[in-house]
């Protein structure tokens, strides 16, 4: 008896090993989403070259993966990633997976469904993990989210020594469809418990369509220099959720140069322009909370004003119809959490179904 | 006119320097909850007295200080604290706010509003942070949650100089209605993003009751040394979150005489059974998925066995009661975010609004 679990235990231990006899390829070689170009280095949002007249943080914020993806078909019993990190990491706010980590969902029944992230191991800069194993061998499309908040300078993905992995031949995502997303810490995915959880993220699960996370933690502050990138895209819609970390006066000053120059460099593009979130701790602190409400006074001035100078085209959605009613939907008073996120995400892919529908 | 401004600005800093000149008192001077009975160490949540019966790691755990909290009153305008941490902890599935961090919501028409976290500052263990500044000067109630997953050896709160601070007259948190939840890393709040966000907090803020968090990361296996300790603390109810950490055969083995010996020595107090949350990688893992039915199955079948035997105020809530139907709640397949601990926290929070009103 003891003999034949002995066997047993020797045999399933030979198929788990068998199983994890891998080969690795460079996700480079498989489709890639969530980029608006063609970079030097591969998995930066914006080539450097671009960046030269941004703001210095702006210059190396694009080189971090938020909302890069790549796809790929295998028939692979178990999929594993190697990775390489720029930096070690801390960020009270955000969990080493989504600031470091990979976030892996499987196409069903033809929508995406979670898998399973590749957990960053501490201090470490060259990672390595098997995210899934013991799958069926039936053949299945994976979407892979990178980092949000680190870059990431190779990455390789395992499968099983004798499996296919392949660029998709129908890829789900439409990336003749393209949404870009300008904005803050919020839109490049703090504080999300994996990569797949940012907002923009989940838009491109509901919408099927590319999505380009242009979020810049701290940033986003509406530089003449980032509009000139916005409009070298070509986009379905822009969405500028950039009002965060503006004072009240460059709102004043910046919205309306900014958007009237996405409008006639790309007159077609509708717009939509999201209101800060209310910083939670601003029910307390007087002056933050003063703060807010000037901020979102003042896109909102700019945006009446755009309707009264006939500007066409231009949406806008209220912070009130994303914050929820529990004062819980983020981690920091700040930062959405999956919680924040799921409300904005649907704030926004309501609006978005409007807006393509409009078009 | 730059002068004007310059001595705006040096008033300014005045008043925030004369709001943040603080006076630190001890926490354990203030109204503790979450704490079934009083110990050596304040923050800790069994005496180690009485864990040295039960798993080595569980005894490690019981000095997380996961669930507990205090209440004070204060006028001040700033909040600020100072706190000891055991260790240096990485999770990869959870924010430093969560497992290292504080909590602080403030009571407002009657109910618990989040204000701001104490985010910990890396690799330090005494740390030292403004919460809140620049509130209204009216007295007000708060609640601080401390960390999750770490174990804190001293706590101060920091208020201005000239303020109040004491324990409030009228509490509101009723110390008088308890419940106990029993389970895993689940219950201990991997992974929401502060303190708060773990489930059972919610549910302590939801019900305006002492709730004691016996979550146990990678434990609750249903020892009878630790069923010794549950019946030794009166509860109205006790939830039994435990079947995550336990193989099907454990949890056969283990369920009926578990849930007979609490019942046996608490005859009037209601039980909860909590199916294990779905792991959301066993859709693809064909072996997890198919050891946590096996999980779920066995702890329904003790269910389906208490009922036959006539046990009375025995209840069950079945995971789909709680998972969402998005594959979206966990952080990695396995732990709740925020988004999925509001699931089981309003699940959980129907069954016991049900259970109490029925006793």
């Amino acid at each position: 008896m003891s003999y034949l679990l002995g066997l047993c235990l020797f045999l399933h231990s030979q198929l788990v090993n068998a199983q994890d006899s891998l080969k690795y390829i460079d996700a480079k070689t498989l489709v890639t989403i969530g980029k608006a170009k063609v970079t030097k280095q591969w998995s930066q949002r914006i080539d450097s070259n671009e960046t030269v007249t941004m703001p210095k943080v702006v210059q190396g914020l694009a080189k971090n993966s938020a909302g890069i993806a790549i796809i790929f078909e295998t028939n692979s019993p178990v999929i594993a990633a190697k990775w390489t990190l720029a930096e070690d990491k801390y960020i009270a706010n955000m969990t080493p997976i989504a600031h470091s980590g990979l976030d892996l969902y499987c196409l069903k029944d033809g929508k995406w469904q979670f898998v399973s992230p590749g957990r960053p191991e501490k201090g470490a800069l060259d990672q390595s993990q098997i995210i899934i194993r013991r799958m069926d061998t039936t053949m299945k499309q994976f979407l892979l989210y990178l980092p949000l908040y680190n870059s990431v300078t190779n990455l390789s993905i395992g499968v099983n020594i004798k499996s296919v992995i392949k660029a998709p031949q129908k890829v789900a995502v439409d990336k003749a469809k393209r949404i870009v997303i300008y904005g803050s810490s919020i839109v490049q995915g703090a504080s999300a418990s994996r990569p797949g959880m940012a907002y923009p993220a989940m838009l491109q699960r509901k919408l099927g369509m590319d999505i380009i996370n242009l979020g810049f933690s701290g940033n986003a502050k509406m530089e003449m220099e980032v509009a000139k990138y916005l409009v070298s895209i070509a986009a379905d819609c822009y969405v500028l959720d950039c009002i965060p970390n503006q004072t009240p006066k460059q709102v004043s000053e910046r919205a309306l140069p900014f958007i009237k120059y996405l409008r006639d460099k790309r007159p077609n593009t509708p717009i939509i322009l999201v209101e800060t979130v209310i910083r939670e701790h601003g029910y307390f602190d007087q002056q933050v909370g003063s703060n807010v409400r000037k901020q979102n006074e003042n896109i909102n001035k700019a945006y009446l004003q755009l309707l009264k100078e006939n500007y066409k085209q231009i949406y806008y959605i209220p912070a009130m119809a994303f914050m929820g009613n529990d004062h819980e939907g983020t981690a920091d008073g700040t930062h959405l959490t999956d919680l924040g996120f799921s409300r904005i995400a649907e704030a926004v892919f309501k609006e978005l179904q409007k807006v393509l529908g409009r078009k």
